[in-house]
């Protein structure tokens, strides 16, 4: 298991397809294009200046698109994730 | 349905044209210019350092304009959308 | 109409004459230039990270001057605007 | 009149001779110069995160001296000022 | 013994082979890779602004894996270590 | 007289010898290079984020040393003085 | 006596051999190297954003590892010191 610390997500790949399985099509432009995944894990959340943690917005099993750019990749038991802050997730996903 | 995180909201683009449908022209000039659209969706808000969620400013169905390079571009079943964050939005139209 | 959101406000463009209405004429020098124009409309504040809103000191009506690299151009039936922050406005005129 | 915003100032420029009128020689060297001037306006001041205003150090009649590329160069009736932050100011003269 | 200061962490570092100890495999991308390591001290936390300590997520004896560019080596007593900030460390293995 | 503002200390210089008057023989190394002085006037502090004023730790007739490119050169009545903030102070001597 | 500034820490350095005294050997790689020396100073701590001083960690005679390229090197008295802020120390040994 990967427990990801702070406000930082663990999401597995999804494969990107002309279509992906919840429907977004990613627009063939210029711009930075998100991409999408499965949240599998999630942190406790940052800790404020006045030292409270503030609790992550996505949860387990949700669908969400993100930065293309963003999260660091790993391979744990034989599947691909990327880790990365819940701030780098632009919305969640159905 | 798209649901953005924090403080981002999704737009629906709004075609331009040389005079929009709420009467905003853009300028021919160098200057950065901003762009039009409609608000479907908003997030619950970011949260400050004394842990408290600030809600947003604008709402579902408000007409914005927003600054030209913010965001990032999704589509979703079929249509398209940006989506940013509520301060790279300028103003409410009408 | 234009609502502004945070602590933007509109501005209506003063036309540049060799000396402007209020009586400000700007010098010929290398330094950077304000601009002279009208409030026409102010947001409700930008949030502490306390979540408290900080009302704007600028108020419809005011003669302002105002850093010239500042802001974002608008044409809003048939006018000129410009959309900038508070902080970008250096002074209230008269 | 010109009244500045949140912690700005208003200088009026005194003519830079080779003795300034309270004693100051700027020294020749390759370092950053300091000016002279004479505050005619203070704004109300900034705001904090916590919501409160900071009354600014300078008064009106204050004769400062104030780093040499600060602020703004503006012409009102007839008179040359420089609108800046009072960060900008270095020390009260006298 | 290293006592880390502030929200500092003692690694000891794990050889990399082609499937580290706890399965994880790095894949073979131009992308930032993590690493792989074994906290031996962690430090009593960040103060934050309104002067409480943060105690860390991570204890002694956790797996962890960080961004490969982060912190700084020491060898000590003959072993390698690497003193990092737990902001660097992206999660908790296993 | 010169008042400094908020944080700013003015320093009356220490002709640079080889060997100060206190004892500081600045080595011969690419590094940066502290330089030595006199304290002769201090301001009232720094405002911080919940308005309360931060006294500061140097007072009048401490020699003090500070960063070698710190600060304005002033000359006021015949001498040579510099202002900085007290955060380029590195430590008082003596 | 060198009486550090806030949370700068007065070090007196120890000479780098290819094992040093407390058992510390810097590795040969590109990656930065630690520093190792004797706190014989502290400061009495920052301040933080609510008025309050955060004491230092270190104590006088803790043996310390700090970055490479952190802090300025004074010669007082004959001996050379180096003075930086906790920030830059890692690690306390022994």
């Amino acid at each position: 298991m990967l427990k990801p610390l702070g406000d930082r997500v663990v999401i597995e790949l999804v494969q990107q397809e002309e279509k992906t399985s919840s429907g977004i099509v990613l627009p063939d432009s210029a711009k930075e294009k998100p991409q999408e995944g499965k949240v599998v894990a999630v942190g406790s959340g940052r800790v404020t200046e006045n030292n409270q943690k503030v609790a992550l917005e996505v949860e387990e099993g949700n669908i969400v698109i993100y930065s293309k750019f963003a999260g660091t990749e790993v391979k744990y038991e034989g599947k691909e994730y990327l880790i990365l802050r819940e701030s780098d997730i632009l919305a969640i996903v159905g």
